[in-house]
């Protein structure tokens, strides 16, 4: 169990596991120093019976942005092959939510993945956020987020 | 008063205050030689009576995106402590518009925000750019941008 | 002609000339080892009879995607000045469709762009990827492309 894992269950949350991609793209790659990661949607058909402002609740919401960010911490752990203390810092959340035209509260949605980050990596997992409402996600989700990391060099990491 | 400031007033533009953020992120990061913005929207409740293409004018819409780049400057001014000599380029802009199906102009409403970070930055300020129609932004706003800037090394700056 | 022209005229295709941006923004810069690009789009007016989900079909917007991608390829063979092989890897692509509410096919289009990228580049080409549903894009285009890659420095090139 990795550290990330542990850290997540003393928050009540499991760590997902990563499915391999459905298309032609990877889940999480390095570059240099940085991490980058795929979207990662919450859970397939939430917003099926309409996004929000059009259906779902905010809360409702919201936690689909929890889930697509459990599935992004997810596929960031596998990356570092559970060794997250090489996390240097989150730089960034892309934030994509499925939102009616009109519908104005994006933040309280987008807070439901940015909340889970912080929770689990404290200080290094404050990051900048973008956050919008879009059309449609794919496979029919809420919310779909992405990630920039910035790595500590591997000499640097302290591996247990 | 920095040097971005007076460039502005030269403009006929006030630097903005940075307000704190209304959620759980950061106004801006650095991060090695990379500097980036959260997203900043132009004016609150701007596409309450429509998005562009449906409501607000192509004109009205141009003058939030260059809002949101008042904002945008003003996020990196104060990242930098007025050092806005340590920039190195603007890298890229992100340009989300609030917009109809259909809409189409999207380039001109973005050049709102372009044309100033070239008038306030010169060449340092060119940027690569991406810009989409959305359904909704937060806060009801017209127009959002972020931005990734790479920064000089700070040795090789020269503070006044 | 370059290499990576070859490359595409063997899969079948002509990489486009690259027009200069119709505002303004540069189409592609480099900073440090990072090559970024403008967004790129399909054919103009691709999406005027309606977006995928509610016009265009889903292979029909796939290869706009596709389109997108050549323009995308042609941007950055351009920035190297042919010398493709600096390309150390793509390491992310931005993929958005213009799509009605309830579309949920995004993967499939989006392939029709990474298709192309993995096919041209090889491993080199494979990257993590973000498709999201939009409510218009520039000049009416049905998809919008734009990357984010990585180089080798300059003297580990070997340039033939």
């Amino acid at each position: 169990m990795s550290a990330l894992s542990r850290r997540l269950a003393e928050l009540g949350h499991t760590l997902p596991a990563v499915e391999p991609p459905v298309a032609n793209f990877l889940t999480s790659l390095q570059g240099g120093e940085l991490l980058l990661t795929a979207g990662q949607i919450g859970r397939v058909g939430a917003a099926k019976a309409g996004p929000v402002g059009a259906g779902l609740s905010v809360e409702a919401t919201r936690d689909e942005a929890q889930q697509a960010a459990l599935h992004l911490l997810a596929a960031i752990d596998a990356a570092l092959d559970g060794a997250s203390e090489r996390i240097e810092h989150v730089l960034r959340l892309g934030v994509f939510i499925a939102a009616a035209p009109g519908f104005d509260a994006h933040s309280r949605v987008a807070d439901g993945a940015s909340d889970l980050l912080v929770a689990a990596l404290g200080e290094r997992g404050r990051h900048v956020r973008t956050a919008i409402g879009v059309a449609s996600l794919p496979a029919g989700a809420a919310v779909e987020v992405d990630a920039l990391l910035r790595l500590r060099p591997a000499s640097e990491s302290t591996r247990p």
